[in-house]
């Protein structure tokens, strides 16, 4: 929304408090929702990203591709993160380490943790690949596989628990992303009682 | 494909077998994988639903709503099936009774199976609110919402594992469903070694 230049105000929501008001907006009691201002409410990552290229399309900022195979690949990649990455890597280190603390459900899984700290690497070089020969992970424009991407990696980032010494290519779009005024944005943001190391912010890290 | 008339032979992948020629064509190793006859490969159930309603529109017979907020809608429908659905209910009970098997991996967990049974029960209910007032899970058109919710639950009414007299309205819905010849394409097809309850190719049941 902050590349597209749409005004929005972001709210925290606790989902795991289960509140019957955020039930009564999304069914599924999870985030993110959005809502606009004449109460057309959207939910779900998947439904609010293809949402906002078809109601927001004429101001120039398209972030799916331009061709049709384009944007198959697009959504092939956001689909690699948000289920792929997210199983194999993100809910392995984010959900032990931050969400069981957050939720107080128990201590964190030390053998969960390896195992997705291990799993990064192989994403990491995957990375690399796709942009070996390209800024971006689709072609020479930032979409919005690049930005489902960085949303998982800052948040491991913040951890400290990306190794972006182990591929040089990876390492080099991160710094292009984090040079982005929008997603600098995102990384000044904090979670109360935790403090991210002191690379998370730099663009020159 | 079926409903919009396009012709495809489809192949059986058992993905767990990782076979390099596989991973060639899309490098997470999953199915579905769509091959277009110019070369192009669309890999994903999210990136080919998309592709198939952009590359197939001009037949009249398009899937994923007609206005921005009824494909928001249709979308959301289809990640609950294909996230939380998934995870709630079939990757416990398909995973532990089919997948396990064809795998090799070891014997079904009966605590995993039992609290898919006991998941289920509100997603029927779910479904039967939704369509309490509608033919279809969004409005009165059918949907790849329908065709999303149709493939969990055909997979899991193969076990005999959907007490359809849990919810009237959403045993009328898949009896619709059933009635038509896209999906009773499918529901011929047979998984060796697995026998059907007699009910499962049944418009009327």
């Amino acid at each position: 929304m902050r590349e597209k230049e749409l005004e929005f105000e972001a709210v925290q929501e606790n989902a795991w408090e289960r509140r019957p008001e955020f039930f009564a907006l999304n069914p599924a009691g999870e985030v993110p929702v959005l809502l606009e201002p004449d109460g057309t409410v959207i939910s779900g990552g998947y439904a609010i990203m293809e949402y906002l290229e078809e109601a927001y399309r004429d101001n120039n900022k398209r972030y799916i591709g331009s061709s049709i195979s384009e944007r198959a690949e697009v959504r092939r990649i956001i689909d690699w993160f948000d289920r792929k990455f997210d199983a194999e890597v993100t809910q392995l280190i984010l959900f032990e380490k931050v969400f069981k603390r957050l939720m107080r459900c128990g201590e964190p899984q030390s053998d969960a943790i390896r195992a997705g700290k291990k799993n990064i690497l192989s994403h990491l070089d995957y990375i690399g690949f796709l942009t070996a020969e390209s800024h971006y992970l689709v072609g020479e424009a930032m979409t919005l596989a690049d930005i489902a991407a960085s949303a998982h990696l800052s948040a491991l980032d913040y951890l400290g628990d990306v190794p972006w010494e182990h591929n040089a290519n990876a390492k080099e779009w991160y710094a292009l992303m984090k040079s982005r005024p929008s997603i600098r944005a995102v990384l000044i943001d904090r979670v109360p009682s935790f403090r991210p190391p002191k690379h998370y912010e730099d663009p020159d890290f």
